[in-house]
């Protein structure tokens, strides 16, 4: 812990640390014995609120990390020969060393994308091969909400994505390692983001939105289904899932302890401040601060995406870059628009405070002079 | 947690709760921001406890449950047409869903076992597949420790073991999922065990030893290697891990809340009674006096397999298993000597306390008059 | 082809050349450009001859080798969490190099057989592990016909075993590489083995009966299933093939030339002495007459197994067994009574003659003495 | 083969016959038995024949068909968690259903090519993710020779980019299904498109040059290698493709007829017009003489890639492109500059006739009057 940098980093959302409500609903779940493997209090709690939240027939399922959590998602979706639709900067096609290929059989079919987001016509291209035997079939349309360019695929973009993919026989899954910043970006419920749009299964992310250890697959209800051949893909994927998510090892002896921590975030019903929102609009508000402080700095610094979400882009000169980097920790993302600039990367988590922020902006001001 | 039953269950040493000083290392590694997937302070100082406690060189990679320890260090260990030779009772032949073919494209070579112990024999035995581009070729000697029969491989019959598995150019991994309660029952220390008896690579548990979530793999010490393949096969394994912990979804991005709980239990250096060993002797202890107990009650309960770490299996009649089943959960193994028989497993577990043991064979005697 | 050994080998059926008739069938289907990867016209009249054959409905996938039509077919039959029934000897289990668990990700679930069979109590001991999550799903049982110790199993027993997976939610695959040595053993039709036992899928041989590169999978028709389950497995198994088959890399490019084979073993309707019969039953009855040669040189030499199609298992004194190797070749199989004795597999193919067995048995008698 | 068209077809090179002297070669091979997978007299003389044309210490390994030629290769250069740099249009990443990924649990990096050629500075573009746990590792280049696109690499061309993959850690494959057709093109040998351009391992195509069934993988000798790298890799895939080929079921049991086709397309040392040579060198003339007929039908046909092999791609009006598919089979490829035209694909083989093609070139001529 003794980092010689001054600030806490902007590296990844992942190295806040757990919100102290999520660590006390840990603590409080250590009551006892509980049957092993999920047949216990807490994750039938969570199947419960899942269901309040998501809607009737939604079902839970706890799992032991993002990467699981996809993988689980797309092999319960697709057929062994199975294809699925991504965009070309998705975690799943970029950031999980192949895990869907490696532990789901699976064939990624990458398209171009602007800012992290793909279209309608991005996924009706793939239609041609669906029944070709030579190509893998596009069983699948996996979507990141938000994206990992910190952009958030508006309510209306999504129906009609969904609605594309459904038309060409594909199910939707949703990458929501980062659903609650697009839901509080958005300022719509999880299940306007989800259900409401056409949705068959969700990643919901936990660890980036303030939890310890562990994930959950949501199957939203067949009876939500925008056509029966979503519905029978839920069912199916429902049906799966517990046998998908021993094999590829995603099952938590001590489940519960899984599903206190996303009980925690999930709050209860009619909460108004339920705490993935308030962990999100923190980490939101602070990434918008962060964004108009630099979009000071301009034309030395500039924004290169919508800051929709949690993280900034934004290029810099390199030697700046550099002298920031000493100051607080963060990734380069891509090169910028000239060789001696650098594109950056800037996540803000649940416990990013203005005071970091502020101090970030001008530790970048100095750099720059 | 409503169990109408009036007593803690035997069925599973997974269902016992967090040991309290587990719990308070979690919380105390909430500490602040700390970089993720595992280059963290609390990570280090497990690499640098793991080299304390197993031998200079030995490599400790937290992972996030029991079958994903066992499938990376299989996979480490193995080429693509790799065998394991393994129990017919191992957990990872019976229990894990066939994660190490699916996952790991594994073959396992299953051995007929006595009280879920192998010989030097049973492992010779494949010998002759070496080179037969047909079969699958025997890489690996995968060992339990202690049995999934409640039984212990002395120390003298582990070196036997792993040095006919080295002389045929296996490699030797432990799957330590109850580790502890070995060296408790042989009284030896962790090392013993693993480094001193010629094993490469452990899959060292936490979750029936009193943790939350996560385990780790460890690889020994090249140093430490019987031979210059043994040697050449942990560094093989120990460059391999990191991308197959990914690749295989066991990477946990907040790895300090896993390694936190595995320092917990190995304890500090000079730690007369650390917590691993206090948590595995009480549940061997118990299992003991569970096991004299229900000695008592021959011949209508017999013990069908030696009692050395914390399960006790016994044969009672069906109707009497099924009154006793209404005061405290415990799975059934097998059919008994008779039809009218059947054999139970009962598990003891850091929590179990004699009077729990004593009221339970109380039930027994109740339940079989 | 210059081999030292004085008569040719009883090591196995593969040795043997290809049958004229297959050869010049191939010939014959190199009649100008075709249609590539299957819609050519042999493979339609292929089609149309399995359906005579096995009954309306079937339909015939040629692939590449007996592997190949055994991983796409238990592949098609399985869910992605399913187990496979299997005797232990099965050359699924022990010749493949794990390619059902490599390529297929199944686990296999071997039974202890005896001479190669095992039985419907075999089969029902898996029935407990269907719904549990922790254990592979038996999915398929899958028999070998001709068995790999040269017995066949009746149509009584084959019936018997079939209607037991059925009831307990399997599907029926045959590993028919030597189907038509147990159909001229039985004296019945390929149908009677298949279609009318109750048999789902089946992996059709060639190469074992006079074919030269490539077999089949056959996948009988739905109306003639026994239960509904059974129809929709063998529906769900044909619309998967046709994906399964090219994704593991068993679609030949010049397919016209693996069916042309296939018809010429086929013969055409009506035909009194089908190719493929009188191939079977010319290694059935040279089999037959070594086991006869054989069984004059007891006690020193003993028939090991029923010879029920073309395979003779003995033992006879390593000594004699080394002295006649050098005579012709043959493959030990397992240890002998006694360990100055072993058991050798002896393999007549459709080209042995009664002089070459004659001989053998002279230089048997010769190396005994 | 009653086909309406009143010309053979322009769709594939897979639809051609076997070109009479490998049909003998395969038949002459049918000379009583011989040992199984591989150890025949035939393979024998196939690795000799390697040697002798691709360099000491080269070794060929038959195998099944064009994708497990390839998967076999890829599989063999990489570990278990390695990523593939790859043409965007290869066959390996568009045409195999995945079987890389599915098969050879590989990741495929895509680069976007220009008539079907990536450059070095494509590939150079992976190496920053060489170390990083969550990206596939970049272990392999694989390059298809001729493109998919009818393009050829040229020596130099072909050098610089196995340059920068051993460079940078790569092994370097070539997908060689028309390896014939680019060295017939570059009036060079076998060898100086592979040995001597530092490929490492081939998948040398019969299929499309004259072949019945069946391909082969070869590994270059370790002497010829360029640094110490590239021999270690090719020793290590020489090791490993007799396992791997049986695990992925490419392995025939009769390979004999196999060696025999590849024997027959190689010729003899010292023949000045080997079969391949003839064989590709009239399919490629065939092509430029069918390009030079479509580019007098200009601008209403515009050939839009180099026609440097057997393919000639050109765009045409839809209209027309209909009318001609009467008259000969062909596939489209892409839209064309129009939406009212089309860009299609026209191969040839090695029985494609001057006449044939005239006679093409006129029905276009009349398809678009």
């Amino acid at each position: 812990m003794t980092d010689p940098r001054s600030l806490p980093p902007f590296a990844s959302d992942n190295y806040a640390p757990v919100h102290p409500e999520v660590l006390a609903a840990v603590a409080a779940a250590n009551d006892g014995y509980a049957v092993a493997y999920g047949d216990d209090p807490w994750t039938a709690r969570l199947d419960a609120r899942v269901r309040e939240e998501f809607g009737a027939g939604a079902l839970a399922f706890p799992v032991l990390n993002g990467t699981g959590a996809n993988v689980v998602s797309l092999t319960a979706l697709s057929p062994r020969w199975g294809g699925v639709v991504v965009s070309d900067v998705a975690h799943v096609n970029t950031d999980e060393n192949g895990a869907p290929e490696r532990v789901g059989s699976l064939k990624l079919l990458a398209c171009r994308s602007t800012d992290g987001r793909i279209t309608p016509d991005d996924v009706a291209r793939w239609a041609g091969q669906r029944d070709d035997v030579h190509r893998a079939h596009p069983a699948v349309l996996s979507l990141t909400q938000s994206t990992e360019l910190g952009t958030v695929y508006p309510l209306e973009e999504l129906r009609a994505l969904t609605h594309v993919a459904h038309d060409l026989g594909m199910a939707v899954h949703v990458d929501g390692s980062r659903l609650a910043n697009a839901a509080a970006s958005l300022g719509c419920s999880l299940r306007a983001l989800t259900t409401d749009a056409g949705v068959d299964v969700v990643s919901l992310g936990a660890a980036k939105n303030g939890g310890m250890l562990g994930e959950a697959v949501l199957v939203l209800g067949p009876d939500d289904a925008p056509d029966v051949a979503s519905a029978r893909a839920r069912e199916a994927a429902s049906a799966a899932i517990p046998f998908l998510r021993k094999a590829t090892m995603q099952l938590a002896s001590k489940t519960r302890f899984v599903s206190a921590q996303l009980l925690a975030l999930l709050g209860e019903p009619g909460d108004a401040g339920p705490l993935w929102h308030r962990n999100a609009a923190q980490a939101n508000a602070m990434a918008a601060r962060l964004r108009d402080g630099l979009k000071d700095l301009a034309p030395a610094v500039r924004v290169t995406r919508p800051t929709e979400a949690n993280a900034v882009f934004a290029t810099m000169p390199r030697a700046a870059a550099d002298r920031l980097r000493a100051v607080a920790r963060f990734y380069d993302w891509a090169d910028g628009e000239a060789p001696d600039r650098v594109e950056v990367r800037l996540m803000c988590a649940w416990d990013t405070s203005p005071e970091t922020v502020d101090a970030f902006v001008a530790a970048a001001a100095d750099a720059l002079s």
